[in-house]
């Protein structure tokens, strides 16, 4: 797999060292990423300077400094359960740069995992990674063939799946937090955020096969949250109640 | 101004009729987009059907319908001052992306307005437009000379300028959250959120001028969150803190 730009390559050098084949880096960019070409160096010892014309060749958009990886850079499994963990499934997500951006906030917000449904753009594709800032790099992204395998696995783990929908049979979101500081909220155990496609969101048959549909409530004029800015308001609010003590 | 794809097209016939000029829709769209063809032919009477060629050389990413607008289509003010309100700032916004979707982010969790430090892409550019999802035609978007001059314009409204740092100065958000049900949050008061530039954040200048620094606590292992992800996180808070009784 391709790896592009500083964020990414430093991510993938400093926390998958035995993944890494090679490193490109531009004449130029070998000062300016000096920090990023140590950590390369102590990974490997095929970091080699090239020419702008070879930078550009191998990739468009690496501001000078781009890796190949083995596909073993991306973790595929999740880890042991643990009580009231947080986890991601992605059902239908086309888009790369929202693929990349939730698998950057769930790691941010401290998801145990990604789970992606087969047709979910890929993990290793250039653009997701990039998106990701080198977050595919710290979480697993674990791929099931349908739904019905993604919520076979949640529900083995003891978790709930939420998905998120504006319908009305939903719980609102904010109530789910403010609720939880005097009582226990959903959230408060292990739950999975399930998040759809870009343009259609959840289809019905994905909604039916949820534990529990949670709206974001919104007071504007908007019709809908971009899919990326939903899981950031979701997966904050788990680990807003994940820190509350009980 | 172009207005490209249905979505932006129909928010910008429906809520600013006053500033279309003409609607060019794709023969094969006219029935697809059915819906928005209805509204905008009771904006304008100058809805045009194109060739597939005419309609790619108008925009290559239109879905088949794409207006032209005046730039009045775009409110420059933001309202009356209101007690309790939150107003985002973007300070070097400078991926067209990330701006359209925190404009629509602000929209959807109620804040009444934004205001523009001049540097940061105009949101009358097609791709501002479009990742609003049309949520330009909704709130004002409203453009300063400098950092100095929003700072001056949120102090006239009694508002607080809050910065996104991971500085150790900070306040967490999570913590300004959970106060809240048992203790006035800064977030009660009308209070403006700041973003910075999506690489380097805010500056120490920029920071400087803040009258509080707010981070966004992260458990795992990202480095930070794309800006559009951080600014859903502090709408998301704010509109739920409005919500709270008192």
């Amino acid at each position: 797999m391709l790896v592009e730009g500083p964020q990414a390559v430093r991510e993938l050098t400093a926390h998958r060292p035995f993944a890494v084949r090679d490193v490109y880096v531009r004449e130029d960019a070998w000062e300016t990423h000096a920090d990023v070409v140590d950590v390369a160096r102590r990974a490997t010892r095929w970091v080699h300077p090239v020419t702008a014309e070879v930078s550009a060749a191998l990739s468009g958009d690496s501001q000078g400094i781009c890796a190949v990886a083995s596909l073993d850079a991306l973790s595929r499994e999740l880890p042991e359960p643990s009580v009231g963990e947080t986890i991601v499934v992605l059902a239908q997500g086309r888009d790369p740069g929202n693929v990349g951006t939730i698998i950057r906030t769930a790691d941010a917000f401290g998801a145990v995992g990604v789970v992606a449904v087969a047709g979910t753009v890929d993990a290793a594709s250039p653009k997701v990674v990039r998106s990701s800032a080198g977050s595919v790099f710290h979480i697993p992204v674990c791929v099931v063939p349908s739904f019905a395998d993604a919520r076979a696995l949640i529900h083995g783990r003891s978790a709930a799946l939420l998905g998120t929908s504006g319908g009305a049979a939903s719980i609102s979101l904010s109530d789910l937090l403010v609720q939880v500081v005097s009582a226990r909220s959903r959230l408060s155990q292990s739950h999975a955020w399930v998040f759809g496609n870009e343009a259609r969101g959840l289809s019905g048959d994905e909604m039916r096969l949820c534990d529990g549909l949670v709206s974001i409530p919104m007071t504007g004029d908007a019709e809908s949250l971009n899919v990326a800015s939903a899981a950031a308001t979701c997966l904050f609010a788990s680990q807003t109640v994940r820190g509350v003590e009980h």
